[in-house]
């Protein structure tokens, strides 16, 4: 296999799993399953390379760094500008190390993938693609007319399991989403991209010169200079809408569909797809729990036992802190944990 | 006003309110609405005399005695038998020390009655009533067609206030519920029973003499021999039944209508009436409630906040040492309360 470097922006926090998920502590430092590992250490575990290069914001760089194996390497981006600088940066510095010719693979921190031996094939696959010169992008195969997500359009084959990406779809409405499931030819997004670093940096200095420019200027004094002044003026934005959108219009992209049980746990919902049982923090004893007509009921217990009655797919998470009383169902997080403060209730955000 | 005794019978512990009420610490001996006081104390507050005697099990003896004021009488029954007993022995304690014409009039320990003033003059015209030979009820006017109440159908006007009872009677279905409603003549039985004490145990007497004769030969050595064989021995029953419904059919039996904000508090719904806001357990700080899509909530916290987000009428209840999710709604508590041993909960009931 060819010589790659994996690349876990580990940043966001996102409202979708409070009270289990905290701006200190977003869900990627957290065991959300009870497999005894963060869903970073899960991400790190999973992948089929020894190098691995977290980048981090400065909020999260202790915890990343008391979690992960020493011989990772975790880089601190000056501040969060989203996705494009950071896998950008990565790029950079792989370039200058090992050279641009060199593939690097970029997966998210907190998603969780059930068939770890699919996912390696589709990694290997994309890697060899990415080799031949594509921006690589390993898509999901959707199980459901999912709203959540941006779509892939699947084009013509290409070899190594691969096809054109023919363009990137914005979250659709149900009935587009409703069409794109039945289509067969839409695949969800799910954020990895693969590809030489030199020529991910070329791409880049195409449609963002300054970008560009800037983040291998920033990886060439990496270690040396402060990189924030230079750092703070880069325009932030997603990979997806400034490398992979206008590259798959000049067929530069390519996409391997992957059916290997993923799911970015992107809410109460899609996380009991992924518990046998209801948790207990690690932090204490396990503690009973009693339910009774409440199916799909996702509860986290923190040393007090939990009965909970008559709530189908209710959800009841209690962190010792504060106790979350919903259902898969509330949509609202995002508005209602912001507002927790001015509600009286201070620093649980 | 005749000079009379209070009697309240504090026993039987009930799951409706559980985990706020347990089998050693039933809901009479706590504060359930955040007013500072039991509601056995609250009862004892409310009651316009200062003979009051309590009788309870020996299970919550202990407690009774560390919650009431020293002027009043706890009598502790050897063990349960229901409410003819546990009065019909205060009634023989009262006819020994005050005279068989001596008023007693029985209250359950564990209601709420939010208009005080209006309970105090049905009381004196019940005693008046009872000072004249009846046995006399005090009967709520329904709000309701409630089907969880025994109802008491009112006859003619008698004075004081009074009506003639003419029937007891069990509780109704629905429909029948509904009907009584509409018709204005039929009021809740709240078990609330004023007499002389030496005309109750004469009663008592021509329908059970053996549990009269026992009950008086038990008062008659009180304090001086162990009353548990003879106690043991005695037939089980409710008031309402052995005596009230027989003496009816003879026009013995006076009701008088009160509308005074009543309740048993015969569950969370019931008691979101008498909440104003959200209660946080007595030994420890209060702390910050937020609800969100949740009218009608009904949460009791300890310690840690509770956020209810998306679940109208959600029942939280944080007791310490467990916590319990419903609705108010539910009404399997009687049967979920009794199997949590055997789901692992031990020590809970």
């Amino acid at each position: 296999m060819t010589n790659w470097v994996a690349v876990i922006p580990a940043g966001g926090a996102g409202t979708r799993l409070w009270p289990l998920s905290r701006k200190d502590k977003p869900k990627f430092l957290l065991d959300m399953t009870g497999t005894g590992s963060s869903l970073l250490q899960g991400t790190i575990d999973r992948l089929p390379t020894d190098q691995i290069m977290v980048v981090t914001g400065p909020n999260h760089a202790a915890l990343v760094a008391e979690q992960v194996p020493d011989n990772i390497r975790v880089i601190t981006e000056p501040s969060p500008r989203e996705s494009m600088p950071a896998i950008g940066l990565a790029a950079a510095l792989i370039e200058r190390q090992y050279g641009p010719q060199t593939v690097l693979g970029s997966f998210a921190a907190d998603h969780l993938i059930a068939h770890t031996e699919v996912f390696t094939q589709r990694v290997e696959q994309a890697v060899a693609l990415a080799a031949e010169g594509y921006l690589v992008t390993i898509g999901i195969a959707p199980t459901r007319a999912d709203t959540g997500f941006g779509y892939i359009k699947q084009g013509s084959a290409i070899g190594h399991g691969g096809y054109l990406a023919d363009s990137f779809l914005e979250k659709p409405d149900a009935q587009t989403a409703a069409h794109y499931l039945a289509d067969g030819q839409y695949l969800w997004n799910a954020g990895m991209f693969i590809c030489q670093s030199g020529r991910l940096l070329d791409w880049l200095a195409d449609v963002e010169p300054e970008l560009a420019q800037g983040l291998r200027d920033i990886a060439a004094s990496w270690g040396d200079t402060d990189p924030n002044p230079r750092w703070n003026k880069l325009k932030p934005g997603v990979i997806d809408r400034i490398l992979a959108e206008p590259l798959a219009a000049r067929g530069a992209v390519a996409v391997i569909p992957a059916d290997m049980g993923w799911s970015d746990i992107g809410g109460y919902a899609a996380l009991r797809e992924h518990l046998d049982s209801p948790q207990t923090a690690r932090d204490t004893d396990p503690v009973p729990v009693v339910t009774e007509g409440s199916d799909g009921a996702v509860i986290y217990t923190h040393n007090r036992p939990i009965v909970v009655n008559g709530i189908p797919h209710a959800v009841v998470v209690d962190t010792g802190d504060v106790i979350y009383v919903s259902t898969t169902e509330a949509s609202n997080l995002s508005t209602l944990v912001p507002s927790l403060t001015e509600r009286g209730l201070e620093g649980l955000n």
